[in-house]
């Protein structure tokens, strides 16, 4: 569990993030959109920077062209010695890292919003590393706020234990925005339009901060990762089922002992075997067969997420 | 127009072939499980051949590594002299036309069944050269009765006037099978098994044909490629918007004149000015961006398929 400190300054260095995979079309268009027209990325406290994150994926249409840029963002792969033969995003990734990082340094940004989509049915999600990450999860609770007819979860992706590898760990603060469902390589305009919202109200909450507000404690909802689930194989490693027709398309919804998770080619249903009930995530995400999962499972957890203090008041009053 | 003569033979030689685009699932899984357990492609008069045809594109889960196969069966491909510098895709094009073809000769495969996914709203789609191929539109039609609660629309893909480019053209008569919604990459357990029964039932037919069944006479409709309408796009070719809310998902269904056809990102829309109610699909198919599509117009027409004739009779009765 990282504990990211509360900002005791504005948070004035904000990127927007786009493209990290380059066939996650919500999030590539709007990149480009802004770098173009930079005006709605635009507070009074701060402008936040508009990025293609990954322009050779992007230009291809790919998830990456050498290897998944947003695992590249460990130590081990920033501060390496440079060498010819390095994966273009390993390349890319030092280089980001020196744009918005050094990662862990205090000339990092102070926060990355970088978006994603899936093919899952995953409506929006919000990945934040902790829920000690008070900052982040003020941030999640003003944006579940702002459209409390549509569920908006908060998902901590990170395993417990594990390194972060991801761009928006390059700053002091960040998330990343998930949605779906939304084909690779495909731009829907109402996932679209909910994800520039979403980006909107992320930078005006950073803007009531800015301006010294204060928000109070509150109870939150959210779901932890706690391991993932292959799909059924043969020998050679191809597919022998896929996710069971109960299954798909239920992300986030309770998947209880017994119940079927694959339905295999040769017509046997394949039962979940857990002890206990879980929530599955990611289901059918095209990206993850290469990475041998059909779904990740997680638990639904209450946390308490203490009061966000306001920043020292000004002196005087805002001209 | 290409008008097939109506087979005086019983159809043997049958191929059924997924993978022609790598990252088409239903019919990558299908081929790879039919080559593994052939058995259920086996019919009392013949055995369809389970093929899987672009390898390499399957292996790297894209729709082409070079070029797209499914555009490359014409004469000037097939016929050109091999060169080191061919994309996989043109020698691919060219080992499979000497496997089922060659294409117009009199050695060629009878049928060619082969297997597509959309990401477009289509739901189940049959695309055949033209409604003068009767046979085929008998299978059309039988596919249809199979499962009359659900859509099965006949689609003439090819322009008129165009050469035959696809795969199955190398036969002496095919057809494609095109389901949709499911994003490249992903196999859906609903589709794959919609995909499974079609097939069957596409060989039960050729079996009845075969044991000499005659077909009498119907009408049908059938939707007819007219044209296709590009993204609005900026002067660099990016996307400048997007299909509209109001008619992602609506393949197939009507699109009146005033009718809005894109959402831009600067918040207009951009309506439909033809001059008459056209019938749009592919709607916001993801392989198509590259081939500057977001979607074709097709009208939809009504046909008269005249009947399909019964095989000579054998001497004596079946024993």
């Amino acid at each position: 569990m990282c504990s990211k400190p509360v900002p005791r300054e504005p948070l004035r260095r904000v990127a927007v993030t786009g493209g990290t995979h380059g066939n996650e079309m919500s999030g590539v268009c709007l990149a480009r959109y802004w770098m173009q027209a930079p005006g709605e990325l635009q507070r009074p406290s701060f402008s936040a920077m508009p990025l293609l994150a990954n322009p050779a994926a992007t230009a291809a249409c790919r998830r990456y062209v050498g290897r998944d840029l947003n695992r590249t963002f460990t130590s081990a792969f920033l501060t390496a010695k440079a060498h010819p033969d390095d994966p273009y995003e390993v390349t890319r990734a030092r280089e980001l890292n020196q744009l918005l990082g050094p990662k862990a340094s205090g000339q990092a940004f102070d926060f990355i919003l970088d978006l994603h989509n899936t093919t899952a049915n995953m409506g929006t999600c919000l990945i934040v590393d902790s829920t000690h990450n008070v900052f982040a999860m003020h941030l999640c609770r003003h944006l579940q706020l702002q459209s409390p007819e549509l569920p908006c979860r908060v998902i901590l992706y990170q395993l417990t234990g594990e390194e972060s590898y991801s761009l928006n760990s390059v700053a002091k603060n960040g998330m990343a925005l998930e949605l779906g469902p939304q084909p690779q390589g495909v731009l829907r305009a109402d996932l679209f339009t909910r994800m520039r919202a979403l980006v909107a109200a992320a930078l005006d909450f950073i803007q009531l901060f800015n301006q010294d507000a204060a928000f109070p404690a509150f109870e939150m909802e959210a779901y932890r990762t706690l391991g993932s689930v292959d799909f059924p194989r043969t020998e050679a490693g191809d597919l022998a089922g896929t996710v069971h027709p109960q299954l798909q398309d239920r992300d986030l919804e309770p998947l209880r002992p017994g119940a079927p998770i694959f339905q295999m080619f040769n017509g046997e249903d394949v039962l979940y075997k857990g002890a206990s009930t879980v929530y599955p995530m990611f289901i059918n995400e095209a990206a993850y067969y290469e990475k041998g999962i059909a779904f990740f499972q997680t638990e639904k957890l209450m946390f308490s997420v203490p009061a966000l203090p306001a920043l020292a008041p000004a002196p005087g009053p805002a001209p």
